[in-house]
């Protein structure tokens, strides 16, 4: 079958269709998105090497018969069932756990992959392929909701409205706090706009107004706008993975009392609900769409400047 | 009277007295101890010029009649009481404060210091001024059982066994929590002993091993330290201010779901009532106490490496 491996430099290659375990299935991809990870580990993030691709949505193909022919979308992190962070019901940080299309597990930039039946959820009929395909992210947004509590007297300021800030600052309109997104460039304003979502430029921002900050800009300026913008015991959210090793002012969270708060992945279940009920609008952050021969050209396109979500259909 | 200023390099010098405002009182000080921050100071933090100190244990000599002869340690958050985090009840962050010592307001490394009434805690006839003069930065450690819950099913490691990290390190005990303290001399060790408190050294530790991590190293080595020690979904606890802008690994806190807290200044009730009930023990803290003449001998002696609390005695 054809694929896009990293290693970690892009190769689109035909290799051998994935094996299938006792408690995996197989799964024919429908569609999947490029992630800025995905950018990051062609450029040695992880020391990945291997099928690329972790956002997907696809076909139960084989393995579990109850499931065959059922459209699904698939948990990143598989989990051994034996450490104790397994044993506390936390398997997204399992000591031993593999991670699709990231850590020596293979992805979905693929005809077909392999997954454990567990990391499954059947996607709704009312949802279709090209909402279901943003779950991952989506649950990653939903995340910091699990993790913190925003209310309407909250001023919340996402920074870097990318794919992923762009679907926090959806998530995060739904708790009626004083939400703005700082963005850099008129598209972004324009899909911010669509969805009722205040743009504002940082340097109309005054310093020290926001309870809360996401970060989702994965790199030291963004992350040292969010210290400047939190007022003293307010909270930073870390959305992202940053390029090396930042310089951060702790000395400010030290005497702000600030919390920051890393976040990373998210409820499946509650990502699939948002899509259903349409509380989320996805399509429209859908920039191109390529067959999986392109592969190669999509992971350029999505390196450009300000671009949000590319596809992939094998 | 004789004062040590930062100009900020030091200067002992002969100054008038300082006046007292209708909602303050004249304090004459009784003993005042050397923190970190003011060696900080000397070398520009904070900008501060005036006379150093901030921590103290003095008598009421002018102001409130009802306090005259009264022994009293204060608070150093000098608030407006008009600002919204005034407002809020969070005089520590006022927007507009001063701070005793280190911005904008003269500090106790002198023979009088005046300050706001609202401020002052009387010390308990059972409590020495030896111990008294511990009370601010035994506030500071408190600050963090005001900030997160520990409980005896916590493993909690503190890195840095100096004056503050000591302090935090005896709080904490109380918990009972699997307590561990990192040390890197025998003397630290020994103090440690006395009060029941594990001294563990780093190389001896496991990565990953803490649901809370106390850093009060005030540098990025012992912020690497501390994210290589908490565990997944932990808290690492920042006590200190840090030289410079340290790197910081967000990544890992990020991937980790890690929560950050910045900790600062703490409640003297909860600190004076733990001098008062022995619950702390700090005398042995102090190695050496000169007279207010030999201060800057005083802020040298500080500065020696392991050095723990060194006194003033006006």
């Amino acid at each position: 079958m054809q694929a896009l491996l990293a290693k970690p430099e892009l190769s689109l290659e035909d290799v051998p269709h994935p094996t299938v375990k006792e408690d995996e299935v197989l799964l024919k991809i429908r569609l999947a998105g490029i992630c800025n990870t995905d950018l990051e580990i062609t450029k040695g993030y992880m020391g990945f090497t291997g099928i690329l691709g972790h956002e997907f949505v696809a076909e139960v193909i084989d393995g579990d018969d109850t499931l065959i022919g059922r459209r699904v979308v698939g948990e990143i992190n598989v989990a051994c069932g034996d450490c104790d962070f397994c044993k506390r019901g936390i398997p997204s940080h399992c000591k031993n756990r593999t991670t699709v299309g990231i850590d020596r597990h293979d992805g979905s930039f693929a005809e077909y992959m392999s997954l454990v039946t567990r990391n499954l959820h059947i996607v709704p009929d009312s949802v279709s392929d090209e909402q279901a395909v943003f779950t991952e992210p989506l649950a990653a947004a939903c995340e910091i909701l699990e993790q913190i509590n925003i209310s309407e007297n909250d001023r919340v300021i996402v920074i870097g409205a990318g794919k992923l800030g762009m679907l926090c600052a959806q998530v995060i309109k739904h708790t009626n706090a004083d939400l703005s997104v700082i963005i850099r460039h008129q598209k972004q304003a324009d899909h911010l706009a669509n969805w009722g979502i205040r743009a504002v430029k940082r340097q109309d921002l005054q310093d020290s107004q926001a309870t809360i900050v996401v970060d989702c800009t994965g790199n030291e300026d963004g992350f040292a706008d969010a210290i400047d913008l939190v007022q003293p015991r307010g909270t930073i959210v870390l959305k992202s993975t940053y390029e090396g090793t930042p310089k951060a002012n702790l000395t400010r969270i030290a005497v702000d009392e600030i919390t920051l708060i890393g976040s990373r992945c998210g409820p499946f279940d509650t990502a699939l609900d948002y899509l259903a009920k349409g509380l989320v609008e996805v399509e429209s952050m859908i920039e191109a769409t390529y067959p999986l021969d392109d592969a190669i050209k999509a992971m350029e396109k999505a390196t450009e400047r300000g671009m949000l979500k590319v596809l992939l259909k094998p």
